[in-house]
């Protein structure tokens, strides 16, 4: 049996167990956005790492080195911020095919080393080794959180009420503009700012972490289509979302009109939007929406529920049960992208 | 200019500024075999990455995933090792093509289990990837030690004793055995055991970091003729080996006789050999020696001494200059293989 026949979901329900049994007391692995190690007087050290591999999530000649190297270490800083914590330290392990030239290196180390100075991620080192082809790059981000801080995403409960801290969508619109090698008007190059340069929600997780109404939180990296289904699982739970609700920006409308995309693919399924997604208690949901608007003076949008429909996913528009086409995105499974 | 004109040191150099500033006040990054950060209270939390990429670390079909998955955590707990430390937990980003069997992840998964059982090392998670080619692993590993126990490559000092505390050359041998196809004896047996499954020397860096007569210390990942000009050039110094004292077994002995391979060669540059290379002060070597040992009821190999020569490698044979053939390996320089 092959990897492709059993996707990215059954790899990890394949390795999960030997990960989930002989976990030390105070240690919560694999299961959220990032790893949990009690360290004492209420507090907790989060490590989290994630790749981006040449030809899977970026090409070479449609990415500048310098964003790569921001988005490197910005991919890791949302699963940080999804955990209502604050990064302090990062790690890199670089992979580099021979013919790398030291121009893109110094580009790629800039990006990463100014948005690390941004968030004051003090930069540990790491390890370097060639590749046979693609650019390799694996971050570890460590942090920090008060354990009272750290939304699970086991944590969800049915009724409560499932908001988004961003527009949806973008991402995804840019990379149609890379890939279509659209003209870029100021729209394009919005959408492909918004793919290139991705912003962690870090202050954003941070206060909704202190909020104690909000119950499950994670960073939408996948698309929302499928993250929740992450949430779902954990949570043992249902869910539904009121398609109507989704935050669009004004741009991404106007260009899925003038290119002919369906939105609610790109905005549901595009994924690497990097905003966070959470689950709140309703009697606490006003509370939980001032602090937010005060704070960032835009809204927090709720997007839909969570039900007690264990594993089931409804989709509404206006009230009514609504069919869309695909479904998530899988890295593995032959029968996806 | 591309990567292949300044090779693996004038990487590290070239991207090493901006790791080596902003950091905060206890936190050691680059230029050691893990990162430092301070705790408070006498203790220091550890954290090393390390990369195995097809092609250039393993060969699939010569590899088993079994023997790769204990690898894989084993040469970052070899990192962990020359601190003086204990890891405690680890982290798995792994890079999968969609034609890789659930056999082989199966394997592989088991093997890394086996070994982090052994060592009480949590496995906290961490990420899946598709890869467009080479299966790509990176391991990343946390730990602890008391901070008066670490022991950094810059602590050397001119006539220190350099010492080994284990066999050199048997994986590269191993490594020949493979590549070679060789007909398989005990003795090949052995030796390919040994490049397939190293043995972190966790138990001999705890007892010779507790000893305050060793200075720096560091694991041997690419061959004592590369290793040590990494303590040299932390430490200012140079170095002076004695080739005849180089540890060698009597097995990599025979078969480098039978196969006609040259023995200095492997023992010098073959790398991947994961014992430690330590510098000792010369007046507390007679109590170094004696604890090492009653603990592991073998010798500590000396092997030669620091000089004041900064920079220069001197080797000597029977107490004359030297001459060998290949120096070091370097993953990028054009020249190397």
């Amino acid at each position: 049996m092959k990897l492709s026949e059993i996707g990215e979901f059954g790899l990890i329900n394949r390795f999960s167990p030997p990960f989930l049994h002989g976990l030390p007391a105070g240690v919560v692995g694999i299961g959220d956005d990032a790893a949990i190690i009690d360290r004492g007087g209420g507090e907790a050290l989060l490590v989290t790492t994630d790749t981006l591999v040449e030809e899977i999530h970026f090409l070479r000649a449609k990415t500048s080195p310098r964003d790569l190297g921001e988005k490197s270490l910005a991919v890791n800083l949302s699963d940080i911020a999804a955990m209502g914590g604050t990064p302090t330290s990062a790690l890199l392990a670089l992979g580099l095919p021979r013919d790398t030239s030291v121009e893109w290196i110094d580009e790629f180390f800039a990006g990463l080393h100014d948005l690390a100075a941004l968030e004051r991620v003090a930069l540990l080192g790491g390890d370097t080794t060639r590749s046979p082809g693609p650019i390799l790059i694996t971050m570890t981000v460590l942090g920090r959180a008060s354990l009272s801080h750290i939304k699970r995403r086991s944590a969800a409960q049915a009724g409560d009420i499932l908001c988004v801290t961003g527009d949806l969508g973008e991402s995804a619109g840019g990379l149609r503009v890379m890939l279509d090698g659209l003209p870029l008007g100021d729209d394009e190059r919005y959408l492909l700012e918004h793919h290139h340069r991705p912003r962690a929600h870090l202050a954003e997780g941070r206060l909704l972490g202190a909020q104690g109404g909000v119950r499950a939180m994670m960073d939408v990296s996948d698309g929302i289509d499928s993250d929740i289904r992450r949430i779902m699982e954990q949570s043992s739970c249902g869910a539904r979302i009121e398609l109507e609700q989704l935050p669009v920006s004004a741009v991404l409308r106007s260009a899925c009109v003038r290119h002919g995309w369906d939105m609610m693919e790109l905005v549901l399924t595009g994924g690497e939007d990097y905003c966070l997604l959470l689950s709140v208690d309703p009697s606490a949901m006003a509370s939980v929406s001032r602090a937010f608007r005060q704070e960032f003076a835009r809204e927090l949008a709720a997007i839909g529920t969570i039900t007690r429909a264990r594993g089931r996913l409804e989709l509404f528009r206006d009230g009514r049960p609504a069919l869309v086409g695909k479904h998530g995105f899988d890295h593995f499974l032959g029968t996806s992208a």
